[in-house]
């Protein structure tokens, strides 16, 4: 019998990063590719993934019908069990069923999650929040993720819509954020409120090598681990502010849950998690119960840019293996 | 056969309600009694519980062979799989195996958890939140407890410690909790938190009914009906902001875990409800977000003072029905 092979999809707002996965779990082929943004209808979008699949399976040098699983984690509220895209702030789908397209086009069951809980998956399976039981992350970047593994197994909630703890109120007269709230966490702690402090204090007259870079709301993360290489005072302000409001929603999840874990993920983490994990920890014990503390350790996500197409792995042999 | 019965208790800090169900579980019999303030080590309450337990089998007619199971409420951390009390805030026991000498005592099966846990497992079982899936329950009383289902179980995190998020920090500068972390919801919101912002007033000379009945920190929920019903200034402001950041806290968590239903218990509630409720319903849409709002409802228990022994004979009768 022919070697079987599973294909995991990350889809972004602005790209889309696939790898196919041989029984072994290793990586056999690796592609990143841009979504336009011009015109992505939701058939647009639709066509870029499946380009993306096909170009992997021919590149790879594999044929379609050693393909097993089709596993993908996109941006959004996500029907898993239906695999229906209920509402995406970043792709233009709206109560769209991608599965039944996809798994008419390659013939193969086609599962389908929310991008940061099937990542926190993916570091309970593989990487840094393996043999944990209860587990709380935290995915930093251009919005704040969260995912939650309670009692063994990924915790969605009512209709898919759990771990929305980046929208967790700190300060009811805190800044405003995107979603409508003021002082959400998103809004102290993502890279759209620590670029909305910088170019706030840029306004004020205050100079910051990040303000230049600067775009659409949003800087790149390499350039804030720059920024702070280079001790740049506003933008070390603003991961201060960051970390610091991290530290209490942290806190407020400990208490929360009492879990065996946090873990920090997501591209800011991925460049500066050392400084991120170093400052949190260090303001954390004042933000929950000391009972509470001394059982939950915290760390950084350790499959990096890969914990969603890992998450993406582990979901389809989840379902693989409930199946048997 | 004998009819069989179950023994269930609500240990509180000054006082034990006492039931005994029978099969059909009706009460058959209550008990009050204080638990006495002087002296009060681990073998005093003890003595106590075992009177209480003693004095219902005998008053409701029955023999101590008709006993099934004791299941038992209580404050603090509580190991619910070994029947041990790591700590409580309110009864003398630390690491105390309570379980190991009453099993002796009473020669059958002894169950024990932390009260507003087992309060909420009530409420989900037999009381307002029967048929749902996933619950978040706030009880409002002296301080501010916290209960969780999800996916249809209790959830106790590590070591039995989660749902504490009385201790949910919502203001990193605020008034300092007996927790010794600053802004908690208990600090704004349970009767303490009341208590405390009462006594403000009046020390700046505002005047408040409740002032002059906060015995050690707390008044009593049937005065803070009758300040509310007399259009007491002060005691409005503080159930005013008491309301608000239980609406915050309740948005934070209705991010956070999606849940199905909000249930709000406890001596404030059973007394107050509807006042908070409406309130509370008032200002809850503001810090959610509204796609999860959408599907979660909010609700006041329907149990009463009798949540927890109805917790209790749940928490019976679920291992019961496990064994079989």
């Amino acid at each position: 019998m022919a070697e079987m092979y599973d294909v995991c999809l990350d889809i972004g707002g602005t790209k889309i990063l696939g790898v196919i996965f041989d029984e072994k779990k290793k990586i056999i082929y690796r592609l990143k590719k841009k979504t336009k943004k011009d015109g992505d209808d939701s058939q647009n979008v639709e066509k870029v993934i499946v380009s993306v699949i096909e170009e992997m399976i021919k590149n790879a040098g594999i044929k379609k019908n050693q393909i097993h699983a089709i596993g993908v984690g996109a941006p959004g509220v996500i029907d898993q069990d239906d695999g229906i895209v209920l509402f995406s702030p970043n792709l233009p789908w709206r109560d769209y069923d991608i599965k039944t397209p996809m798994e008419k086009k390659f013939g193969v069951p086609f599962y389908i999650g929310n991008d940061v809980n099937v990542g926190v998956l993916g570091e309970y399976k593989y990487g840094a929040a393996k043999g944990y039981k209860n587990v709380v992350g935290f995915f930093v970047g251009t919005g704040m993720g969260g995912g939650l593994i309670l009692d063994g197994r990924l915790f969605t909630g009512n209709k898919f819509k759990a771990a929305e703890y980046g929208h967790m109120i700190l300060d009811p007269e805190g800044p405003m954020c995107n979603c409508g709230q003021r002082g959400c966490l998103e809004a102290f702690s993502s890279k759209k409120g620590m670029s909305a402090y910088i170019m706030q204090q840029a306004s004020r007259g205050r100079k910051s090598q990040l303000a230049d870079v600067i775009e659409n709301g949003v800087f790149r993360s390499k350039f804030l681990k720059k920024a702070l290489e280079e001790k740049d005072v506003v933008a070390t302000e603003a991961v201060d502010r960051a970390c610091h409001y991290l530290a209490v929603a942290t806190g407020n999840m400990i208490n929360t849950i009492s879990p065996d874990v946090v873990i920090y993920g997501g591209g800011v983490i991925e460049a500066v998690g050392d400084i991120f994990l170093k400052k949190i920890s260090a303001e954390v014990d004042k933000y929950c119960m000391p009972s509470i503390r001394t059982t939950v350790e915290l760390k950084n996500a350790s499959l990096g840019d890969d914990s969603v197409i890992y998450g993406a792995l582990a979901m389809i042999r989840d379902i693989r293996k409930e199946k048997k």
